[in-house]
């Protein structure tokens, strides 16, 4: 049995759970189980409702923690109950696998210190608040620690974390079932393959939300490094 | 307002409706209800819940009509609930987007005959029961009807809606959003691309569900072409 708790907080981007989830279900022996702080659905950034299965005050210890992103991380960082969960699960889980924003709660839990590490593209320098070594890879291996880039690096990073766990050919056979030889429509996806018309009318987009993740990032590194008021 | 009606049934394959979500969702104007036979949450073929948000009986027309697969399709298939209700919304969507073998209700419904089309690759050849022309491609458009193959090529194919219900400028910001430049770790995802050791433990592990599939298959091909019993 491979125990795997994801983490679930309002404001997730979904597709950070969905997609690892649909891999990491299929491995054998695969027990997944969506942490949330109670047992309310939990609505996406974007109103997908997902149910937890268990909460942070009865998940038990897994093989594999799973932490999604979203808008919603921004909430999780300085949240006492949040952080202390994830260093809880961290002592005993085998992997820890951030996904997209969701780097940053293993950052302000202090998991990342001194390791390198990658997160969604428009948030990935905020990881060396955390004391990470910034790596702009789409997926980051460091010791047992697990990241990838935005939203869908995710499914990426699923199929390694098979391979991991299970076995290559394992992780293969998900691959081939969820048929993944993808092909966007368009060249794109990075700041660096995307046109610069489509990397400013995102970056504009999302300004207000990058400076208003920054001050939660700068909050939850004071609370880290304990030059920060405690909540 | 762009309005998308997902289908949604038990057994589904959540990633196919969950992948094509996160990127229509993001699409300006776009407003998303997941339509089910009651209420009642939905589980996935590996345990996922998801929450219909209206019903078949007050579902309204749609711009979009989605259709995810997964091994709930087969019952989908002859059940006169979900055939008349793919028919009447396909008299007034603009466009119909069937993923992975969600195509094959698209075909139950003799919304394929004559077209072009595409599926899960286990069950492409199946579409030719309904009066279809199979096309092995990852994703294929045949005038108002879009149709991808396995449950991820339906995120490549939702950037393609987008761009023809938005605009390409639109579709790829989204990419950008969702940082979809895929690296899959592994050569392989379609049985072309995989090992041959990869795509025979696919093929043994689906032997029995595709023999069932068939069978529902060709009972749902004859209520079409009315050489059947109706139930």
């Amino acid at each position: 049995m491979i125990n795997i708790n994801f983490v679930l907080f309002p404001g997730l981007t979904q597709l950070d759970l969905t997609g690892p989830y649909e891999v990491l279900v299929r491995m054998p022996g695969a027990v997944i189980r969506f942490v949330a702080k109670d047992m309310t659905p939990v609505v996406s950034d974007r109103g997908l409702i997902l149910n937890p299965t268990t909460t942070i005050d009865n998940a038990r210890p897994c093989d594999l923690l799973v932490v999604p992103g979203g808008p919603g991380t921004d909430a999780t960082l300085t949240d006492p109950a949040w952080i202390s969960f994830v260093q809880e699960q961290a002592k005993t889980a085998k992997y820890i696998f951030g996904v997209c924003t969701g780097s940053l709660l293993l950052g302000a839990a202090g998991l990342l210190i001194g390791k390198r590490a990658t997160c969604h593209w428009q948030a990935r320098n905020f990881l060396a608040h955390f004391g990470a070594i910034v790596d702009h890879s789409r997926m980051v291996v460091d010791g047992n620690i697990f990241t990838a880039g935005g939203v869908t690096s995710g499914i990426d990073m699923a199929l390694k974390v098979v391979a991991t766990l299970a076995s290559e050919a394992v992780a293969k056979q998900i691959q081939l079932q969820i048929e993944y030889d993808p092909a966007p429509p368009f060249v794109g996806g990075t700041p660096h393959t995307s046109d610069s018309a489509t990397v400013e009318a995102c970056m504009l987009a999302s300004r207000a939300r990058i400076l208003s993740r920054e001050q939660s990032v700068i909050r939850a590194a004071q609370q880290l490094t304990g030059t920060g008021t405690s909540p």
